[in-house]
């Protein structure tokens, strides 16, 4: 688009990103969040009353100070996301504990100013859909928070075939303002992670801030605990990483505009055999919309076959199905799947609902198991850094680059003592901690110091107490 | 909402949007539109390339100075509307005939800061969908223009049930930049009039300003001729205004989040007859949500039938069912109209889905006529405006005030000659044009002047040749 660092979403994009919005809303909705619309506009002073918020948006904010051909009294944002607005309104709704759980979800799109854009993965506007949930205790909110990562989960690995590890951020990478923050971190093509959603659990100062209180049921006063949850359209530029090869997009069959695209295979244009092809084509377009499917002929009669399926598997449509005069005598067709190309003849009397269910299933498991041998041959443990880094305090140029090199097309699996202070120039120069895994064992020697943790830290310790958590917190300012 | 004339759209008024997006959203893809998104911000550049353009929109658009911090080289925009953003596109994706027509739509919000804002009818944001489309001919783009409205015309018809009146609007009343506005106007409860959507066919200088050139079948270069249409969520203030009674809202049928509402007749509330009852009304629940109704039961036992009663008919749920412990005995219930609030006795096994979707449709007709006789009560014929006005020139304010009252809760019927240069005082004093009719004859007499109208405006004469058009387009730019 014409805006720096901002993106323009096609009809066939935005296809996509329809369909991932019509099963994500319908299973949020089953978890008993109700859609609603906030605006556009925040007022600033509403993210400068959470300090660890306004920290970290205030750099990518985009300002708004005039408006009616008249400088505004006050100043206004174009929304980074809503918390504030929405634990605003909370602060007016919630009056009592009859009025909690409230939960909410918005589908809109955010701005945050981004430096270095990347067509769906980090664009300065983009598209999501964000969950807010105002519960009584602290362990509704917990409970919540992995509920919403579980739906998550679910919808990648299920319908984008897209493998994710599981766990919780450390807590300088936490969203701005979350005393837990939950993520699903997936391996692209080229062996580099990306987010693909968070689910935090608000730090109860937003819930001071907004002034949300409620009468419990002894009568008395409490503050609620708050959560929030998202994803994005970053989700189609994770499918188109993931799956992608050299000839285009690979997309996954729930999500692809187009799924199975009929290329009539004839000669001269005019001929009763191209009239033969073209009625054949269309009585199987006919059959598999019956069915339910997104089907297209291309009847482009300026194309070549050839060219025609570069094109397609360009747009990654999950199954090409070619149709000539011969194929009509011998009453069958080509059927050729993105991913591997391969070419099977398909007896037409064999193609029933059954058999494209289970031609669709391999499809999808294909890309899923794809995916997920790369992760596993990319993911290696790792006992001491200092195993595969060297020169990790120098400053020379090179020796950064050869141990970034080194290191960034993996996922290493190791232990961290979440030492906090030796992590953000650790960071700048070689890994980022993508997610402490849950389940795991304590702990023992730390990857960085070579010492055996004081904090043996592992998910289950870390999240043990509110004051531990409450530790991290603070901590946490020193580095944001 | 804490910012300047915007409001918040909590669940139950969301929940009316999703179904009128869902409807409107089928028929807009059935015509052909593909959804897209397009940025929130717009270069001010962009707005200030089609003259007419910038002047109708400069003094309500929200202005971004700053972003990430610093000062932005380019002043943006909150968008008012997405024709410039959207037309700069089309100049790169156009290429040749072969392109055309191209269709898109996109449901987004967008902001006019607004001095006399009111919930869901002039709010400085509100959510809308804009249909955006680009054609060889200029005949093509009135077609589209023209389908636009007709679509909305049945949606509101037959689905909000409120009857509207179609026409053009005169060219000063016309959108910023469009040759063409089509109309539909509608009626409320007090007699003022609602504009309930707008379908324009645009002036070839966006085509210019955007150069946005195709290739023709002769091999020559064209311009295309570009149209956009849209409707907000005014569209459910609409249904309020015109629906509605002194009890609250009346909704209509179709979107209506909760079309049944069933209440429990119970007096204590453990007792085995509240099982009983309780138990009948779930089973009557799971009866409706099978036909594919909305309903829900409320089972507060803190709020009295009464209570409830009102709380409902507030919210205008249009069906409410209540039920006791001798209903039971009787195999009968109380189903009552929101609208007539007659309460009827209804056999339990008379309640099929055909005897439900006859009251349904019953319920929407009573609405439907409801209106639509108020409309032609309150639409009166005049011949000369002085008939019901006077002192026209008058700038005494008791005078003016007096000729307002006298006005303005009807519509008038009557001939004008579309001399603009009389009409803006006109206006401001007592009556707008809302619409010219069409399909009617040539105005004879002007109702302003009285005299025989040199124009011989009616609406085809009007349409008649694109010198005209231009002229009328030229004439305005004196005014606005």
């Amino acid at each position: 688009a014409p805006i720096k660092g901002c993106i323009i979403i096609r009809p066939y994009g935005y296809a996509i990103w329809e369909e991932i919005q019509r099963v994500v809303n319908a299973k949020i909705s089953a978890m008993g969040a109700k859609n609603v619309a906030f605006p556009t506009l925040v007022p600033y002073s509403f993210i400068a009353r959470e300090k660890d918020h306004v920290d970290g948006f205030a750099p990518e904010v985009v300002v708004v100070t005039h408006a009616g051909g008249k400088k505004l009294e006050e100043t206004y944002i174009v929304r980074p996301t809503s918390e504030t607005l929405i634990h605003d309104a909370f602060g007016r709704w919630i009056r009592s504990w009859r009025d909690l759980p409230i939960r909410v979800n918005q589908w809109c799109s955010v701005i945050r100013w981004e430096k270095k854009p990347k067509a769906f993965i980090r664009t300065g506007e983009f598209w999501w859909q964000e969950g807010h949930t105002a519960h009584e205790t602290s362990k509704e909110a917990y409970e919540q928070a992995y509920e919403a990562r579980a739906l998550y989960r679910e919808y990648i690995t299920n319908y984008l075939k897209i493998p994710v590890i599981c766990g919780e951020k450390p807590s300088i990478e936490r969203f701005a303002g979350a005393v837990a923050t939950y993520t699903l971190e997936a391996m692209m093509r080229d062996g580099k992670a990306l987010q693909m959603g968070t689910s935090h659990v608000l730090n109860q100062s937003f819930a001071h801030a907004f002034s949300i209180q409620f009468q419990n049921k002894t009568g008395g006063l409490d503050f609620v605990h708050l959560t929030s949850w998202g994803v994005t359209t970053r989700l189609i530029g994770a499918a188109i990483m993931v799956h992608g090869d050299q000839d285009g997009l690979v997309l996954p069959f729930d999500v692809a505009p187009i799924q199975f695209i009929i290329i009539p295979i004839t000669k001269a244009k005019d001929s009763d055999a191209a009239d033969a092809v073209n009625k054949r084509c269309h009585e199987l377009m006919i059959m598999l919309k019956k069915y339910g499917y997104r089907v297209e002929i291309d009847t482009n009669d300026e194309e070549t076959p050839g060219f025609k399926f570069n094109k397609w598997e360009l747009k990654g449509v999950p199954f090409r199905i070619e149709l000539g005069a011969r194929d009509i005598e011998k009453n069958v067709f080509v059927l050729c799947a993105r991913d591997t190309k391969e070419k099977k003849i398909i007896e037409w009397n064999l193609f029933s609902q059954e058999f494209i269910e289970h031609v669709t299933q391999e499809y999808g498991d294909r890309l899923f198991n794809k995916a997920q041998k790369r992760m596993e041959e990319n993911t290696k443990e790792v006992d001491l850094l200092s195993n595969i880094i060297s020169n990790a305090d120098s400053d020379d140029d090179e020796a950064v680059q050869k141990n970034k090199t080194a290191t960034n097309n993996y996922f290493w699996k190791t232990s961290w003592c979440c030492a906090e202070e030796t992590y953000p120039e650790f960071k700048k120069r070689f890994l980022t901690v993508r997610c402490i895994l849950e389940n795991e064992k304590a702990c023992d020697v730390c990857c960085i110091h070579g010492k055996e943790c004081e904090n043996k830290h592992n998910l289950k310790k870390y999240h043990g107490t509110r004051q531990e958590r409450s530790q991290c917190s603070k901590n946490k300012k020193k580095y944001t």
